[in-house]
């Protein structure tokens, strides 16, 4: 079994790290409101709604202003929190904004020019609306909307564990998906017994090792959205509750969420033998995947293994049929930044995870994109998913 | 059987209500970012990612904005659609705010002093980056974030038959979530199978009827969100895989998917026979909750629906067990302005449709919640879901 959480001496490493960026930068005090990077630094999974939940990072003390429902659920969470600062409720008699601006100036005495934030105030997320950090405080605050992105672009060693596992899962689920899927069917249905099979299987094997994180329902998913026969011609299809028939070309999805870590796991598939046109574009987008995978490495820049890609869909002639770029970073986000596109000027690192989904798309006929995970290393690349690709392996009799 | 989804039709008029005003405002165009906001007005349901995608609406014509990928599904999905601009890839090189500017320049030829904007640029979603439309046009734009979102305050009775239709299926899945719940049982296992069961249920009987927009994976579900014995004291927790044991207080969870409208129904259910404790509790949430509906109808101050409940729980000498108002607005989102809380200046029109679910949280026994939906009549309000709600209805042998 792999690594399926991390733990508190995992969080408070990273908050070294950002405490240790906060002193270069000679400030005290960082704001951060971004419900996945709050994670990300503390281990606090919560459902972000309209009362803002803020992590306040102070001269090196973890520190909390949250609404009274969440109060316990930190303390709980959370073994190293230093204060928490709280309010009843928002709206509220006094807004929530207020009540932090006296915990900020009074409680924690932050200085002038020694404050940043992730974002100018608390975002306007399920109705939410407020003053500004600089409004109630009357202070400055650096914004620093990318400090802890950018520290998550490169994933550590654990987090790449954690991607393992969850593309064994992905590769368990998509088992289920297809074994399930026949002529008749509907999408909605083969999707919820596969994603339920499939998280059953995670859950009991697991055991007491599986730490869901509460950000997905299911485990495990593997699903349809809607990518099926002539409709899978839409690269972003969505569910329409359709039916599996002879000869529909099938585009897939599967990941599960391991300590809010998601690999993407994506399959062509046919039902019934292919025809002569089907084959040609299977060939010509698994011509593109090999080419991006085969270009991909460490100090590589994004845009060659887009040009890889590109380069193998001209030399098969359906470049025409190509709608989007290679692939994406990913992780704790469904898409994350840099991306593998012509336009890119990052250059793949050791510890970078990314997606690798060239893809064409043909009108009355479908869609063709595999999408496998694979992460940089020292020396080439480690695909972590691991589902069969082949043709002979994807036909749905 | 009620409204499923609605016509192209019910979208052109609520674009003329956008329109009228834009014109009241001697305004020709408004870009609108928002993917919830430019599905209540087109119908368009997407995947929203790192692309950029915008309505575009001017001089009484839908544009749209969108990524090479987007372009087919949109003419699929849009029948009233006049223009599509489109962009090949995000980031590309060059930047799509660029390729925008031009369309809306040269193109479109909008006006200095005639253009809104729902928000300065697109979003940092999903690893964008990208300059503002004063960046990349040298134009002010108006901007107007609750231009749309004011709008889908009042339901027109369209979607609250959609509403209905959503309380009756989460009615559906939860009482397979009761029935399944058994000790030793993993509140994850027990989610799936009912939430599975549900949807099963849901897209068999409404068969054709059934319009899923893509943005919910299960049509229908009910679910635990490790709100289980201790620990529902957590109003706010999140599944932990925790098992059902006897004397637990639960808290449950439940909704379906109608062409975007979300009911909200919770329950607090015993595992056994309750605990004199846990009856006095129960017994005070159901006052607090008979209490806030009684006051609610139209013309009532929100904060006097609030008031009502806090006062029936100070009556049961419990109130200092609260730890957030009575209830939210609700209908594409979880949660929407305005609020049940002694804050909010609002007041209650027919039309608005609101959660009603006052709570106390014990430490080490747990939480006392239901959550129903009601909407505002013109003479009252009518509560959609229908679940039982006495104690002798919610006791699991």
């Amino acid at each position: 079994m792999g690594r399926t959480y991390l733990t508190p001496e995992h969080h408070t490493k990273r908050i070294e790290r950002i405490e240790e960026q906060l002193n270069d930068d000679e400030l005290e005090t960082l704001l951060v409101f971004n419900s996945k990077n709050i994670f990300y630094l503390t281990g606090l999974s919560f459902i972000p709604t309209e009362r803002p939940i803020i992590l306040i990072l102070h001269r090196g003390e973890v520190n909390f202003f949250v609404p009274s429902l969440e109060i316990d659920h930190i303390e709980h969470q959370v073994p190293f929190v230093s204060q928490i600062f709280s309010y009843f409720e928002y709206p509220d008699e006094k807004h929530p904004m207020y009540h932090l601006a006296n915990n900020l100036m009074n409680d924690l005495k932050i200085q002038p020019n020694k404050v940043a934030s992730e974002a100018a105030g608390a975002s306007g997320y399920w109705g939410y609306k407020g003053p500004s950090l600089e409004d109630v405080t009357g202070l400055k605050f650096k914004l620093l909307p990318d400090m802890i992105m950018d520290m998550r672009v490169i994933k550590e060693p654990e987090e790449i564990e954690l991607m393992r596992e969850s593309s064994k899962w992905a590769d368990r689920a998509h088992k289920y998906l297809q074994e399930f899927t026949e002529i008749g069917a509907n999408e909605i249905d083969i999707t919820i017994r596969a994603s339920t099979q499939g998280s059953q299987d995670m859950v009991q094997e697991l055991g007491d090792a599986y730490r869901p994180t509460g950000f997905s329902m299911f485990p495990a998913i593997a699903l349809y959205r809607g990518q099926i026969g002539p409709n899978s011609y839409f690269p972003h299809a969505l569910s329409r509750g359709l039916t599996f028939n002879k000869g529909d070309t099938l585009v897939t999805g599967a990941s599960s969420d391991v300590y809010g870590i998601h690999s993407e796991l994506e399959r062509t598939m046919f039902m019934g033998n292919p025809t002569d046109r089907q084959k040609v574009l299977f060939d010509a987008m698994m011509a593109a995947q090999d080419a991006a995978l085969e270009a991909a490495g460490p100090g590589v820049k994004c845009a060659d293994v887009d040009k890889a890609a590109r380069d193998a869909f001209k030399a098969k002639d359906v470049f025409h049929l190509v709608r989007h770029h290679t692939g994406h970073a990913l992780g704790m986000e469904g898409h994350e930044r840099p991306f593998l596109d012509i336009g890119s000027e990052d250059v793949l690192q050791p510890g970078m995870i990314f997606s690798c989904e060239p893809g064409i798309y043909e009108q009355g006929l479908g869609g063709f994109r595999h999408s496998d995970t694979f992460v940089v290393t020292e020396d080439g690349i480690e695909v972590t998913t691991k589902y069969p690709r082949e043709l002979s392996e994807l036909i749905i009799e």
